[in-house]
């Protein structure tokens, strides 16, 4: 493991499919950030460039490296991806050199026999919080989002993940299905939530998903009630797959809130134990790590 | 039981949400159908009216009795449900005279303490298939569709129902979701299928549906396989879910081909038993011994 500290300045950016955040980071420490909607989504190559001029016009004339979706098909260049187990040294040595003193870290793959997995972005947050000795060399991490990632850290590296469509499911749900008109209050982790939890930790997400139309219809459930019940059904489900599996270990999540929060109440709702992390801190210890391995 | 043959000439209207068939019927058997695409997501109160003056004009001034969404919150007339158990002579007390020789069939509701659930349309079928003693007055019936229902029929009643919004969902992630650029060939149940069906059984839907893409992205999966695995892995969980409760007993599954060989292939799979019914048939049964009971 290694935790020395930087002395290095450059620029990192942690480039979404719909929003992109640029650290400067000077000895290990965020100088100044920026952030803006220029996600991958929209671009086109000679954006990218175009970019990170200005980022460097605003912050100095640095090395950038990029990690997120910027390295995807969809992004600026598909740079491979790391098969994991995947180390920071590993990450270091698969970036990928895409202009003047502008490197993008490749995102983590695992397959097996039963089931394939991949990542672009997270992979910094996850390792940055071993480096900096937030979270053991052997744990198991939960980073909620759009794509929920469930890792499995042993002996330092990315030794096996699981993506779950949670955060994309909700969202689908609530724009475009016939729950849609039922789910517009905010999600908050009380009594609907947790209700919503314990039917998600059944299993069978298809049936209890649809009885929330039926209960809001016959009068059932109140209409602010709805959504914080979607939602726990949804993370139940996930949360109790993943404690199936590993109920006995602390699983700790890197989230902001209100995620976090949500995230932290189903795995102790549902007989876990929880600890959190600052995701932001990880990234920038996890994107200066890799910076010290690859200049 | 009742199952006298009728001896009244009517039309009857199954009325969803995006088509509607009209069935043209005397003595108890169909002389004519029509369908189009006048479902009730479109249309305004007024219309209601003007349709149904054509199919009379079509197929003669008869009465007319409607089941489906056009009795919904989103239809002509909100019809209030019955409660389960549910008969055949219930449905005909809770007709609703809409216009001139014009009823609306209702749907049928279900509440305890842990579930809420509803139905309107399938009804008509599921007590049709009773009715012409295509299933026993005990029994355990499967109707796939958007939104798939599994009702246990006791004593003649539909006693208890269970709706999972499989189909919506697979539409949802075929429309609009990271895996939809994967989901562009037919669904067919082969090897692929029954692939999915082992994973769906696991109870983890978001997570087993996330490794469409990954598979995809990596190129373990082949294009022409993703919507059959992705279809397999929503109605693997479904049926999964349905089995553990209702194992031993024998599925009738109501429905068209292909959803009816998806369906049988689905429960075979996964270790339960299945026979089919033509749906239509039990639509024409139900409807003519609630139009006797009615009139």
């Amino acid at each position: 493991m290694r935790c020395a500290i930087s002395m290095t300045t450059f620029l990192a950016i942690d480039w979404g499919t719909t929003n992109r955040r640029v650290y400067h980071i000077g000895n290990g420490e965020v100088i100044a950030t920026h952030r803006d909607n220029q996600g991958v989504k929209t671009l086109s190559s000679d954006d990218y460039n175009r970019l990170i001029t200005a980022d460097r016009a605003r912050f100095g004339d640095y090395p950038v490296l990029i990690a997120g979706m910027a390295g995807s098909t969809i992004g600026w260049r598909d740079v491979p991806y790391v098969a994991a187990p995947a180390s920071l040294s590993d990450l270091a040595q698969g970036t990928y050199e895409v202009a003047d003193r502008v490197a993008i870290v490749p995102g983590v793959s695992y397959h097996d026999d039963h089931r394939s997995d991949v990542m672009r972005g997270e992979e910094v947050q996850l390792l940055g919080a071993v480096a900096d000795r937030t979270v053991k060399p052997d744990s198991l991490l939960c980073q909620p989002g759009t794509h929920c990632k469930w890792a499995i850290i042993s002996d330092g590296k990315i030794a096996k993940f699981t993506t779950s469509m949670t955060g994309e499911l909700f969202a689908l749900l609530r724009t475009d299905s016939v729950l849609s008109a039922f789910l517009t209050a905010d999600v908050t982790p009380g009594a609907a939530f947790k209700r919503g939890l314990a039917e998600g930790a059944k299993g069978d997400l298809a049936a209890s998903l649809f009885s929330i139309r039926a209960a809001s219809v016959l009068g059932h459930m109140p209409s602010h009630d709805a959504a914080s019940f979607c939602s726990g059904v949804l993370l139940g489900s996930d949360v109790a797959a993943r404690l199936s599996d590993h109920g006995d270990e602390v699983i700790t999540i890197l989230a902001d809130a209100p995620l976090r929060e949500l995230y932290r109440t189903a795995i102790e709702t549902l007989g876990g134990t929880a600890a959190v992390v600052d995701s932001q801190q990880a990234f920038v210890a996890g994107i200066t790590a890799i910076k010290d391995l690859w200049k």
